[in-house]
């Protein structure tokens, strides 16, 4: 927090303009641009992606619980940490992503742990991801299925885990959550019921949210529903000072809705994209088990105080999963003053949310755009569609110092790389 | 309350199409259009503007307390009863505003009390706007100068006495927001301190509020505001129902800073626009003693369950004051989704700001249109620029049933009559 106050990121709009020109060009919407590669129209494909993005909008999240990652991940263990993006190995991991690994392993008094994907346990992180046993986690629940996801909570903004920052501060914060506002939160849900998230993704996407670096509407809401179950006045303070606070509570609703369309056989949608700081991952409906990879790219950002873009880590984290479900830079027409945060401007963000309607299936009926008149965000990523347009999936993220502990050093957009849509389309056609 | 259920209105679809059709026309923006009148060039009125509109803008407005009317507003006296608008007499006054009069009275326990505009005594009061004697009022104050402005407490929506509703159940509310609402915002704030106003609507801008008939965000930050000052539950709960409650803290803001010009000599800049559900009138920088009136237009409006046009009241209320101070119709381009309430679509929100820009005098700063690359809101309308270009100002408002203890009927727009700003603009050229 010590680095840019109590009042969130603030908008650096030396080089902004810059940045406009270097993202505009990419994010013009064409008409027509040669496909890539012509594909074989293939009505079963057609047919189980229509299943298989039905799924993923018909999930109704609840939140119902917080309670220790030990207590409610499936296959949580207390020589395991979880993180972001595809599998990795301690010596592949970048600057931030071992910051936040020597700080959890620190948290939980432990020399060594075996590491797997948050993905892999029905959870989510945001940028290192970092879950370790001990941590608290929200537990998002479909109300048609029971079905479950999970997310680690929001530290704020600055010299935080995520962001590869691993200080005493940074450790003491974490032990104030899990002690204070995690027990706080665990007994306004059960006491005072579980929370509609997806209420509040709607009516935030009518408020400017686009859910991936812009929370100021859901945070309010979120705020406001706390409030009246009583939550302690120390824990209502913390959420009231970071309006990214509901980050994680849109990933884990993100997370829950993607996952419905696992095991959907012959689907090309995708249900995960994921960045680990060294590699960039998808996961598709047909095929959840596995992954399909490529090097991670860096974000052209605007950046904090005196870094420069040479002081950024390649693109990380899980909240790809916003895109994934259709928010985040899929939504940015919604939201034109996220490019206070990730650079552009009003027109850059509505015609990335215009490119992405050629490579989704579905326009997501409870995230509407008042600018578009009401029309659903781009929801549901065909592999085939992004085979054979070339568009790049848009991404608008933080961006983490490429060294340990540290922390973040900016914010802006990022493409997703094409290779691994092809190597997932290979996959799916053989 | 009954008429709507607690969730505020719900968007009647239904002719909504045929609603947008007729609000398109006029909202049109044309590059050129014949000047009505060709007035000469005068700096002395210009460099008065100047003076004027830096005034408006320099307010920094604070919620400071709540109190009774009696206890506050400058020459309240028991057998006084305020309204909106111009003067009026109990003859003349249409069935909304007798609605509200009679049931002020009755909460009251008077017979009779003489009327006199809020305007008249630096407040401001929604639809009928009757301020009683013991109603709690909010005290907002320029933090530059000390100076203050007033507003009573939003009640809700429906059966409500703004919208000349008087049944018991009204007056039961009215009570209760007396000694339990009111006694918890003045503690809330005793201890406390004061709500930076001017904040809040900054970011409600930023958050697809306009500030007249959409509050959900100002709502929600002042929902924060008041939870970290310990408001009590009952109040709370009350307020989280109520997405119009900022409503009334807005109008109070908007008083404050364009009174703020009242008696800059020669100004031409508009300090009021209200409506008294019989007539329209203004009140201008350079004669403030004066009000330019004429009949009030009829709403074109959104209609909720078996209401029509024919059931619409004229034009009624303060709340035009947000209009004056370049929010409401001015600041549409910044709440798409309002035409959800008043009809319209984002084309047609975006052409009524970007038309309001011809007939004011300065972009506010605090209130700027992420859609529209962070331009301020327009702001202070010159009745010169009305007179030449014949642009009326947009107003979005609700509407009231034109008989007395009905209430809400709709929303809708309407644009304010040229005959004031021609009379005025006589009076000041003489």
């Amino acid at each position: 927090m010590a680095l840019f106050g109590s009042g969130g990121p603030r908008a650096v709009t030396v080089g902004a303009g810059l940045l406009a020109d270097v993202l505009e060009a990419p994010l013009v919407r064409v008409d027509w641009r040669p496909p890539l590669e012509r594909l074989e129209p293939d009505p079963a494909v057609d047919a189980a992606n229509q299943v298989a993005v039905g799924r993923v909008l018909a999930v109704r999240p609840q939140l119902v619980a917080v309670a220790s990652a030990l207590d409610t991940i499936p296959g949580m263990r207390p020589d395991l940490l979880l993180h972001s993006g595809p599998p990795l190995t301690w010596e592949a991991a970048s600057g931030p992503m071992r910051g936040a690994l020597d700080g959890a392993l620190r948290l939980e008094g432990r020399d060594s742990a075996d590491l797997e994907p948050c993905h892999q346990h029905d959870a989510v992180g945001p940028m290192a991801g970092v879950i370790s046993p001990g941590m608290p986690v929200l537990v998002v629940e479909d109300a048609e299925t029971g079905r479950r996801a999970y997310c680690n909570l929001n530290e704020g903004l600055g010299r935080v885990l995520r962001y590869g920052a691993n200080d005493e501060a940074v450790l003491d914060r974490l032990r104030w959550m899990a002690r204070v506002l995690g027990r706080d939160l665990a007994r306004a849900l059960h006491e005072g019921g579980p929370i509609d998230l997806g209420s509040i993704n709607s009516r935030a996407v009518q408020m400017g949210d686009e859910l991936h670096n812009r929370h100021r509407a859901a945070t309010s809401l979120l705020f406001r529903e706390l409030a009246l179950r009583g939550l302690g006045a120390e824990s209502l303070r913390f959420i009231d000072g970071n309006d990214y606070f509901y980050l994680n509570f849109a990933m884990a609703v993100a997370k829950l809705a993607c996952e419905a369309a696992a095991d959907v056989a012959g689907s090309s949608l995708v249900i995960t994209m994921a960045r680990n700081g060294t590699e960039f991952g998808i996961r598709v409906a047909g095929a959840p088990e596995r992954w399909f990879t490529a090097p991670a790219a860096v974000p052209v950002g605007v950046f904090l105080g005196a870094y420069t873009q040479a002081d950024a880590n390649p693109d990380i984290g899980d909240s790809a999963i916003t895109e994934t479900y259709g928010l985040g830079g899929f939504a940015m027409a919604a939201a034109p003053a996220i490019t206070r945060v990730v650079g552009g401007d009003a027109r850059t963000a509505l015609e990335a949310t215009l490119e992405m309607y050629e490579i989704t299936l579905a326009e997501n009926p409870n995230h509407q755009v008042p600018a578009l008149d009401f029309r659903g965000t781009p929801t549901g990523i065909d592999v085939r569609r992004v085979v054979e347009t070339g568009i790049q999936p848009v991404i608008n993220t933080g961006i983490a110092h490429r060294e340990a502990g540290v922390g973040q050093v900016g914010a802006g957009m990022v493409r997703a790389p094409l290779e691994p849509f092809r190597a997932a389309h290979r996959f799916l056609s053989t």
